[in-house]
């Protein structure tokens, strides 16, 4: 599949898809889809990541073949295209989560997903999708939270509950946990981290280490999921989400860990894009570079 | 209950209640409350509204004691509070329906409920509440759109559906839409209107003859609850929404109707204002004015 | 063609085409045609109309099948579908004008084009390509600007000077201006209307008057095309606009006046929506709106 | 003095003067000079009008020579300039309010003086150089609000008792109040007009009857000054504003009323306009053009 | 005094107040109270940090009990409360100084003050009242600009000048100043320091030895105010401020220096935070989570 | 020349210049002139840079005369003003060049110039005027593109094309290109480097070695341009321009690099500023930053 040729059809022309590439839902030969999961009612804060999907395509628009810091050209590689949205219903979660899962059972099944949420709730049934293919997986998981509450007002699925349910239905192997920062609940979670069998990497870790951090994370045998909350990153880089932290990455930061993986990346997402509180495209243009980077690991291979 | 006085504490300072009242769930003595409902996870399109009640009461700050256009003291007539807002679940509307609808059955026994939403399902568990207390109801309903369908995704309670549902209860009587606009799905939509047995009056019409709508309205005997859903509004005066359809009302249109209503209100409320859209609090103003008016027409009687 | 049926996928959802219509470029069949012309190099003022194909597009997800105002369904009638964009050359008038004049030609010679600008200098060409087709035509024109000027800077082709290319041409027959405000060059200009005979109305005399302008408009004989400068609206109901004039029409009175347009119209643009300087929406929406009002125009024939 | 011109000079280039008039203080020769009054520490709600004038600056580069409404080009009949700001003390009201005396009794004695606020305050320090020169003035003041309170937390000089100081004095003869409306102190407000001899006329009472309030303002015999808070006006047309009111005039209902005027105006000020709560400049555009609509009614005496 | 628990009213529910902690006036057994004081008058540049308090309430709905980081739960440690704002008289800064005093000296009588400005200003006043009660201060004070210029304007109490009118009276003893740049008046300004007997750390002399500066600061004896202007930080962390500087700190850094003092703080202040300035609350987050960082630092003591 | 002293006209007041100095074209005397290039026609994504100059002078309100780092006083010592802007022709990328070749043939004569654009396009005039003048120069290029590309759409003159023709044409002799980052379109880009004999150091170097990078620059000998793309800083510093790369410098490692240069510079612009999409003035005011810390670095020599 081949992006719009900028050349010919200028960036800000013809109907947004990711990258340009084409949208299309037959995945013979493709390697790579993008699939977008436009869904926020599992949200405890702010809402909008509904428009996450449709904002990382119009923020995608910039993107051109080659990467020179990886010496890839992912789309190519890869045969990517635009697989279009899942089907949500809105302000139902679970019905959703069977809709993901359903989708990503069949995308994944036939080649890498690239998926743009929506809340980080749309982790889950994917992980379910992808542990269903490849068995158990590990997992990375960029963030400014633990995400690994018990649950909301008594419900347990939730953009913060997510990753306990992974484990507890056992979807996920090791779980690594990068960016961490804030306030948190309770000193318990600390302790939770440690019985839940989780590591964790706090933001001031990653800038005082960033080296130890992407060890750790090559040091992951079999195959690897890798979900990045957008709010891993400081809100001055990315304004659109929905419960920012201050005190988090750069965005060359983050983009520089996902340049050094050298995992076997089965799936990837990025989550928590908000449009309505984004500027100038920001944070929608930096999650569609995050996509592009993981599409050049997973073309690396 | 007396709102703080400007000329002491300056109209930008304090925590922010609406008219900067008190915050208060005593209803002892209290002639009307206003009541939040900050839930917006069976909106449709864009969410938001579930940052309406703080945003409502942040754009209330420069409401003043004397309404001089139907001469009356809402306020101090009324003996008006703040009652903070109902404790909504977030994604999960039906559980969110019993809290509203347990709260303005407590708040709409001893008062008048003034309420600020959230999407527009929230009306349906305000309705079971009021018709509760006071039987059946006449229902004046501002609104661009019809919010008769059955369902949306095969779900039975969202933002535009509330309306079936409320009629199909048997919470409601006489039911006058006004405002109505925008393309539609169907033919059998002005059709269904008769079969239901309800009113409209299209934005076109309002402005042809404002004094012909406001007399079907008076003409309602018995008690009436007002739904306003703010993109009755057009957009230009408040962009602050949900699913804005151009072509609409003026603000004054709206208010001069509404000072005009000489019906026996039980409740009334105000939704879909959406924070994250607005600009310049313009359309959060808007609805602390419309609550203002609202309130001084019961305060009239 | 058929809209994405937003009770499957919800409106947030899927990459934007006009009106959720395919994306399609075989005509066969199809009456009704939405083409972008992403162009703004002859703007004198504010540019960013170049993005204003792939805003309308995003403005139009809440549009409906049925309009119940006209009694009719537009997209159905016509069999509409999103024919993209044409490729422009940016920076580079002149070698513009000859593609989208190319492109209307085709499209035109199969269907009735609705055209989303760019700047008002894509008039020119379309009306090359639609005279060529038609011969020559009638011309409705709303804009608050005469656009009739002989050159800018020494410059022939720019944004306010294509009609008067056009008169020089012969490719426009009859001229009606509508919406005409705001200071202008010279006491020449309005002598100039009557020399070159096209005929105006001011935004006061639309107010006072719409009966009568739509009276004028419907006495034109023969085919007719309609191009809408979006700032024909005043900027609280357009402010994403390149050079606005305060004191202009609302959206529901230009909306009302193309309801009772019974014209031969063999083409319409709405054009000058520059979403960078927009808020929420507001006047992508209103373009969306106007194409979906001349369509229903087109459909009742 | 001559605009630069924009033929020659794009109107979005070189450094902003008003209406790309000369920057000039010699007042030679000169019937109407632009003053800027950057002073907003007497406002009681939102700050922002000390970037005033600045911001009208920036939003009259549209402007052209003639008006054609009025059949007459202001700049040049006037022989107009920008003579740059007065030098305020920010946050010292009584200090900036002699300066601002100083500086208007100086233009004021030579031409015509067009004022730019600032918030309403700066008014006081005008009418008392003003009358200095002419002797007591006849006012037309359009507001939302009455302006003549006594006190703002026991201080006599804030932008809501201007009026009742300037009354006081005996600065002011005659007063029409245009455009009041929104929440009031108190029903004494109304008997406290009666009593201070002003009349005023409500935004809803402009809208039923324009031509009434024009006959009353026309019927004012002897020197009149007009002063224009921004606030009239609805905030869907004017948003950038500190003390925003809904239900107001349209700009097109202001600029028509100041068209109309027959008066004999020696001094026109448009105060609170407030940039930092504007969008795509429509408050700035619009007071940009309130002052042209003034000069043109000067330049027709 | 506890939060308001997130999992009964979600965090965008009820009004705001600093951290959703009790608003309270009644001081017995509290340790730490928040404090706003919404006066901009003396500022030099943009206005609006009156809105800081209610702005910071707002951005303060995030923050949940236990500062892991520190290993403390500051507001149970504390038993915080939100006292409410100071009643300044606006446009009047000798008289608000003497309110602010007022308040501080009893608030500081009984707890330690965290103070929301406001610009920077404010801070004198504080002093005076807390070295009221503890004698001379050390003060830690974060700031791109010095602040202890004579005077602007010819007036001696401005946001510019506060810190020279500190030295002048005794307040303050030892001064280190952090997260200076920009551009200054003259060479005099460094000699200035000298003289006056401050010590001051450049941005990027904080960014090349932060463990310095800490030292530096955590050899202060005795106890210590500290106050932080916001604009120490670079404005794409903290764009709502009123006079930023580019090239400054990120809020990691100062989040991390405050998380090592260990000095005896006895007060705290941020200010010039200017909401209408902001964008998606970034700034008020941050200040809200400063205070946080602050409250903690004590309640390890 | 002097800036209007802040101390007797606030900086909020008074028209807009480059640091409130005199405009003026009377170069006699001056060693250093402000030019604006408000053009943006041969951009390829987002337009608004014609906006670029006056922002820039807006966002240059705050420079005070003196700069401690370097410890110079740079207005005064270069005697430097505000020279206007070039007549630009817009949409005719060829005759614009003319123009500004001429006017910094003259400007470039008697002064250095210190250019705000306008997109990267009018760096090749303002080469071919001072190659003309000091023969082939030295370029410094920031930017995180490389701007070496042949044409678009067969266009020869863009702002990506702009280094290519400067190459071909001699004008410049080394070529340092800083900051180069994101996603390219071929391989052949960085091979291309070596043929064309430029040196590129991207993003991620200048962060692991600025010191390198500082040794390479200052190592040029002879006289020395330096052009920058504002887009060479990180969006979250500077969100106002048209191709943003996300993962970029800061301002301060900007900042700094620049206060180290110690080469002969005889030119120097900032490109692509494009107003309509920034936020709080942010990168306006980070361009007025760059050029005073040039104009520092000159006043030095």
């Amino acid at each position: 599949m081949r992006q719009l040729d900028a050349m010919v059809s200028p960036r800000f022309s013809q109907p947004a898809t990711y990258a340009r590439l084409p949208y299309n839902r037959d995945l013979s030969g493709v390697r790579a889809a993008f699939v977008g999961v436009p869904f926020d009612d599992a949200t405890s804060f702010r809402p909008g990541a509904r428009f996450g999907p449709v904002g990382i395509r119009e923020g995608s628009r910039l993107l051109r073949p080659y990467n020179m810091f990886l010496g890839v050209y992912p789309f190519e590689k890869l045969n990517a295209c635009d697989y279009g949205d899942v089907d949500v219903v809105p302000g139902f979660v679970e019905d959703t989560m069977s809709r993901i899962e359903g989708v990503i059972r069949e995308v994944g099944g036939k080649c890498t997903p690239f998926i743009a949420g929506g809340d980080h709730s749309i982790t889950l049934p994917v992980l379910r999708a992808l542990s269903g293919i490849h068995g158990r997986l590990n997992l990375v998981h960029f963030d400014s939270h633990f995400d690994f509450w018990d649950n909301y007002w008594g419900k347990r699925y939730t953009h913060g509950t997510w990753l306990r349910r992974a484990l507890e239905e056992g979807l996920v192997n090791k779980v690594i946990q990068v960016g961490i920062r804030g306030s948190v609940y309770s000193h318990t979670d600390v302790e939770d981290s440690a019985k839940l069998g989780t590591v964790f990497y706090t933001a001031p870790q990653v800038k005082r280490d960033a080296g130890g951090v992407l060890s750790a994370i090559n040091g992951l045998s079999g195959k690897t999921y890798v979900s990045v909350d957008i709010d891993c990153v400081d809100p001055a880089y990315a304004p659109g989400t929905g419960t920012p932290e201050v005190g988090g990455l750069t965005s060359l930061e983050l983009i520089e860990l996902l340049r050094g993986f050298r995992v076997d990346m089965v799936g990837f997402d990025v989550v928590e894009v908000s449009p309505p509180y984004d500027h100038a495209e920001l944070t929608s243009m930096l999650a569609a570079n995050l996509i592009y980077e993981a599409m050049s690991v997973v073309a690396l291979k």
